[in-house]
């Protein structure tokens, strides 16, 4: 077994220099000032290309060769992740690494000038320059992996996903939506929509009653932080996880959602097994899987008449406003067609997925050139919900994920969000009273049935068979239909 | 010239290694909650082994013995550094450098229990595996080097200068205060002393105004932050500075010296060669010439009669109360023998380091156990201040450094007064009219003459090459007497 626990030791190792990448990303993020941009590309190359370097190391190469496979599940599984991210890694040269990695950092500070000015030529090259390397990696990990250059990227944040799956289950969605949308808008126009109070809410009363009700949500702030960035995100690591969010205080709206949303992912983080940390096979099991947790947090549960019941009065409190929960549904499971993804409802949200998804592959396919990213993306928007973006900034500037290098990883939100249903539907239906907890502002009981389904497995599973155990069938999206024909078309 | 160029990327990767390590550890002070520390600890000790095995790495070696001498004087420079930090870096078995970090932390852990107890017996063993790993430590980095054990550890800290001429400088220095410091009582115990108003002086007024006065100083806030922190420190990077503070509703001066103090650091950092960042050519001096950035600020400048004429208006205004120049005076200008380093005056303040110096060195050549260091230590602050500590806590107990393995540090810290005194006399001289600027809070014609003579030099220079250029000789403390004698006994 010497080979295996010299592995072991190895990712560890790697593990906690990823960590304090982790944090080193989030000051740039939160904390850091504006001067020091430059310099930070440098550092987060220097960390990715050293636990880059550990991974291909020949001496890593050798132990995985004589590795003897260990007779615990949990090992032997972790055993095959090692395999499968060396593969990956050194199927990729050092220096193409370090090149992403430097021409993202530079393309997302420009970016955050560009999106404000809506100014696409702003930070065309530099787009075009992180679209080019990782085209150029994922044609070289796909040729590693044998598989299609976009597959390598997605199967890089969820494992066990091909695109044509995706474009398959995307294809369906679609379908549903184009009689869904229609009936759903219908309905909500025939019924009076109750508006909430007029701001202003102010940014500091905002921000204590989210750290409030993500601590309430389960989350232990012993080993967390709330804090201010430009694009809400979870970060950090297990026992010192970093949430942030952005307040307006014209609407608490999007700053409760977004900070119950970052919950979700945290608590998942936290909830992973401890014996496993730092062991591949005790990460989380994929972005579409972590999507799942902010959104059973975020939609499933928060947006439900239960838990809306219960959040009300503590709003109107907070707030010293009248805050109804006729207002709350009206405003927070209100369906419109709309230009900017993260302010989009559940149920138009896998239409601005479906347009990235196809938009992203065919970057990588070569199909469509970054130059002509603004006109393929409004087009693609008015065929999917039938209006068009009246300028970048809600158009294809709106993201920061392409800017920073992320392509592949969009499905992963709407995947996630197709999980969290089914799996609430099976929490639901194996943990009586569910709701009666919500309706108290009670997650314990949801949050105890995550834990045992989900967050204990780390990466013991893969995404469908983590579905299979806890819902007693793969992803499908039959769950996430019938949750918003409820909500939307009864 | 290949080798020496591969040298070059290979240190600055090192530097860019070493520049995230310390945003991970101004965290780890400022943000980290506190379930976070054990894993953090993991993480530094990770980024810390990592620089040593490249800092030690074979290749590195065959570089530098391969290298030829540079044309380039800076270049010259920086491959000596190269050898030394190699030399230094390798002379170290593995197994003592553990040794000493692992006996260092527990004799910190003890410490931490041991001072407020005052209780010498509890940290006495661990302190004697301490002394006695650096002991060896120094012996074999002195033989390396071929260097007198302890001034392997000084010049650690402290290039360009030796044991030898710290002994004279501080013999002239304790015969200056023996004659000085009863005189200075004298003439102040004839004056009356004008109190400052009470507080409270509330938190975030103070934190605004430090912010402004170290921004009016000359530190780029687009390069730099200002947080809080149990103890004001000067980390991050010379792009991205991070200076932090406390702060005591009570009392102001503290925090308004502390900022002002790390202000002075902060600058020396931003204002470093930027052709030679990354380059052990192009780091700050030592930490005696980055004491003397931080001490030309705080004692020199800002306590001159000029600038607190110009600080007591702002902050009259900003805290809403009348405060004087003579209550500045007062309370910023006191000479007091007392038992606590960090709450000394600058009169006093060397006879600490002398103190230390004499026995950390006679600890290190074996002259004195560890057993007998509370005597030794009443005996001779007896001896330099007339006054015997009545217990270890405010003795031998009060100080980290020795606790956590850091001997041959303290001298550097009167060093660095002794150059900020020399450095301002010769800036007084060379630039007319310094202290009109200051009296309107106007430090940038020090800056520039600062940033001219010590700044741009980077590490090119010994300690005392660097003051023979900046004021025509060598480190000599009468001008730190003389400046003494003018703020004290006129």
């Amino acid at each position: 077994m010497t080979a295996y626990l010299n592995l072991r030791k190895k990712f560890a190792r790697i593990a906690t220099l990823n960590e304090a990448a982790s944090v080193v990303n989030w000051d740039a993020s939160t904390m850091m000032p504006e001067g020091g941009a430059e310099a930070r590309g440098e550092q987060m190359a220097v960390l990715a290309g050293l636990a880059h370097e550990m991974l291909t190391h020949p001496g890593l190469a050798e132990d995985l060769a004589a590795a003897e496979r260990p007779n615990d599940e949990w090992d032997s599984v972790n055993l095959d992740l090692m395999k499968v991210a060396h593969q990956r890694a050194s199927a990729l040269p050092g220096d193409l690494v370090e090149a992403v990695t430097r021409a993202s950092s530079v393309c997302e500070t420009i970016w955050r000038a560009a999106r404000p000015a809506s100014d696409f030529g702003m930070v065309r090259d530099s787009l075009a320059e992180v679209v080019k390397l990782t085209r150029e990696a994922a044609q070289i990990l796909g040729q590693a992996l044998g598989l299609p250059a976009y597959d390598a990227l997605l199967t890089g944040y969820q494992r066990g996903i091909t695109a044509a799956e995706v474009t398959t289950i995307f294809a369906g969605y679609e379908a549903f939506l184009r009689d869904a949308l229609p009936r759903a808008e219908a309905l909500q126009a025939a019924r009076p929509a109750e508006p909430l109070p007029p701001g202003p809410y102010p940014e500091d009363v905002q921000e204590k009653i989210c750290r409030q009700l993500s601590e309430a949500a389960g989350l232990d702030f012993k080993h967390a932080r709330l804090d201010r960035s430009a694009h809400p995100f979870c970060g950090g690591t297990p026992s010192d996880i970093r949430i942030t969010n952005r307040y307006d205080e014209a609407d608490f709206c999007a700053a409760l959602m977004g900070v119950l949303h970052e919950t979700g992912h945290a608590m998942y983080e936290q909830n992973l097994p401890k014996d496993w940390r730092r062991q591949l096979v005790g990460e989380a099991a994929g972005m579409a899987a972590h999507e799942s947790q902010s959104l059973i947090i975020e939609m499933q549960t928060v947006r439900s008449d239960a838990y809306l019941g219960y959040l009300a009065p503590v709003l109107s409190e907070a707030f010293g406003k009248a805050i109804s929960v006729g207002a709350l549904k009206s405003r927070l499971r209100h369906v419109e067609r709309s230009f900017i993804r993260v302010e989009a409802d559940e149920m138009t949200y896998p239409a601005h997925v479906i347009l990235r998804f196809r938009l992203e592959q065919a970057m990588i396919a070569g199909d469509l050139a970054v130059a002509d990213l603004p006109g393929a993306w409004n087009d693609g928007f008015a065929a999917l919900l039938g209006i068009t973006p009246p300028d970048d900034r809600r158009g294809c500037l709106q993201d920061i994920h392409w800017h920073c290098g992320l392509l592949g990883y969009f499905p992963t939100y709407s995947l996630g969000a197709m999980a969290a249903a089914q799996l609430m539907a099976a929490a639901r239906a194996a943990v009586p009273g569910l709701d009666a907890g919500f309706s108290r502002g009670d997650l314990s009981a949801l949050l105890a049935w995550l834990r045992e389904n989900v967050h204990a497995h780390g990466s013991r599973l893969g995404f469908n068979e983590l579905l299979r155990r806890a819902t007693g069938e793969a992803l499908n999206p039959k769950a996430f239909e019938a949750h918003l024909t409820k909500r939307y078309l009864s």
